[in-house]
């Protein structure tokens, strides 16, 4: 048992081993799953993607029954983040014997959760967390501008352009797909203004309002280096005191 | 009389519920602004609509009347910026009864001034305003950079494109169009140059001048960096000297 | 004779209104220029744009006159950068008498320049001159970086559209059309992969490429906050000289 | 035999000359190798650039053979990267006599590793390498946190549009162009979502999603400007221990 223990949280060799397994298992079910949404594929090779998704389901399960059971309190790991991502990446595979196939083809949807078991293995979100922190109050102002924003120029376009273009421009709320699609510069071109006056107004709009979105993401990388020397200081002090 | 100084100015339980309560009518009433442009809206839910629109101007309006009473000297505050704010969220509604509808639509646009009464309660202004002070000179340096580029751009760009595409290119204000468009790299795709003088001149155009219109944002982003700092140190000052 | 030197580099509060007098005909004739353009204009608008160019190109004479008037070595003057903009400014008006009005056009372009005269009154170019120092070599490698990345990227999709696109992609110089407007994310939509090769080469090139032409910007940006730490230390090191 | 080697390795003035000649050469052949693709290309043009072909293939077959002459371990340069790109920037010319002409033409691809040539006579690459170091973790994370982004979009895009669009959204690949092409702010416009639920979701993709595209761009620029601070550190160093 505490063998087991051991080896489910990977720290012996062949834990390890697993451990490697499962990601790269994680990585051949995503595509997999992706592959099944291909629109010309031959039965043959539909079997071969089942097959697949047979196995990693059954290993998927044999280690969260692991989990379960090396578990100090099964119950509050179950009822964890983790087990419930653990839990429903393999769940809809059951469901699909018991209920009709069509609910099961959404709920497979849930399957991608099984991306963020790949974060579990890292210590990704960690320096992520500490650099949110800092530039916290920053990016929440810049976020609420960039709405208003958004807000205020859906209305703006509005107003320009709905007599003019009444199926582009309908409501408010087609307005801000436009909105959001020009100002975070994607411009797909499927909606833009026409008349002077809706121009004239977007040029403005882009002149003031590209800083208000764009900014976020530079205070962003500017926190992430300040958490990285925070992260290296505290690194040195626990090196100093434990030469002490 | 004290008491509802207290209350309006969020100083107590009371005063405090109810700022959350005119916060949330703003966002309730910016909501069903937009949803009244759906065109095709059944005239139940428009009742809806305008029975939200008549509680938030009533409530924005007793509002109005107790910071006018409350006010030391009642006149400034009505002349004051926020003020006239408060006033230009309520008079649209008043002033269609007397007069013909349609010039109400277009003073209702002044509703959306209500968004700036969120920001009210906030602090966020105070350091987006040492950002700007600390990188003044440089912004306004780029800003100017940037209103050069695309006029000059917008000339290139006529002489190259106008001859081949004068429906597109009719004048240099159209020409502007395209300049701005393409600088802030939304690239709609209604505007852009076909002949080889033009797309050379264009690719040129990018490359120089890309840095120029995005340098402000990088500016400003390490400018609030530097601000939070001097933010700390202030308040640290401050610790300090009430220690003494 | 002393008198105008001093009015000419608006040295007394004459010079300073005459200098401000010509920034702002200098803006004037450029709007007047732009409305030009205009296809529908009548001639009544024609004839108040042309005495708007009189007027302009009259004072700027006058200034010209008076800069080499005053000058300590007038030859000198007229053939540095500034004199010859000033000259540049004003020649195409006057050689329009003289010459076929069609080739005017192509030289009324040299007006622009006049932007440049703008420029003359600002301490503008100073700290941008020391931040393009400071990051001079970063800037230099990830131009020529940016470059090789798109003459690159121009024969991989020439390799995999050509024949699919034969008309968009007809040589590697349309296909570098194409990379210098999706890595600067403009995306115009005018061409763009359909193969299945060509998709998969540019999410890779957009994945890859995207940084190198975005990074010169971060660094300009970075280099301008310490030369304007550079510019603070120094002058308070003059401050410091002076009062000793 | 030594003469040479300080030749071909740029130590003495005619090596220095033949460098620069080198580095032309490799400009001319590549903007040649260009020209070639051109649609209209008249047989004595073609037979110029056949000429500058040739005529570099010669200088680079004889710096070459002088390279491997002059190694003290002939086959170590031989098998080293700069060695096989060399080599590679020859061969394709050689192979063309004894085998199908048809074959060449994708070999002829291999030319442009040419360009890593250039990198050879700088020191570009050392700085950069040590930004990478510095920021290796976070780019590394975020280009994980990129990746999983655009696998979970492609799957949620899909879900929305694949029956209303589906010959756009064919399948989950078909979705991961979209994604990579929003994500980049490109916007082609040749896919974009119609459905209010893909609109709803591509509206929060570009809110959440910006920032994790763009952010490594901004950790390599203040990487590298970290970088450089470093490097003069070290070079103030060694001058101080050069004078003791």
């Amino acid at each position: 048992m505490k063998k087991l223990t051991v080896f489910i949280n990977g720290e012996n060799s062949a834990g390890r081993a697993f451990e490697t397994l499962i990601q790269i298992l994680i990585i051949v079910s995503l595509i997999s799953f992706s592959l099944e949404t291909l629109p010309d594929l031959n039965p043959r090779r539909r079997a071969w993607l089942n097959t697949i998704e047979l196995i990693s389901v059954i290993v998927f399960t044999i280690e969260y029954l692991l989990r379960i059971l090396t578990a100090k309190k099964p119950l509050k790991f179950i009822f964890s983040f983790m087990g419930l991502v653990d839990l429903a990446a393999i769940l809809p595979f059951y469901l699909s014997f018991g209920i009709d196939l069509r609910s099961l083809r959404a709920m497979r949807m849930l399957r991608i959760l099984r991306v963020f078991k790949l974060v579990r293995y890292t210590k990704a979100f960690n320096r992520f967390r500490l650099a949110v922190k800092i530039a916290k109050e920053e990016i929440i102002i810049f976020f609420s501008a960039a709405i208003m924003l958004i807000y205020l120029t859906s209305i703006g376009i509005y107003y320009f352009e709905h007599e003019v273009q009444p199926e582009k421009f309908s409501s408010v709320f087609e307005s801000m797909w436009w909105s959001v699609v020009t100002l975070t510069t994607v411009g797909y071109g499927d909606v833009y203004p026409i008349t002077p006056g809706g121009k004239t107004f977007t040029i403005f709009v882009l002149f003031l309002g590209l800083g208000i979105v764009a900014v976020p993401t530079g205070l962003l990388a500017s926190a992430l280096t300040t958490a990285r020397e925070l992260e290296k200081e505290q690194e040195e002090e626990k090196k100093a005191r434990s030469k002490q």
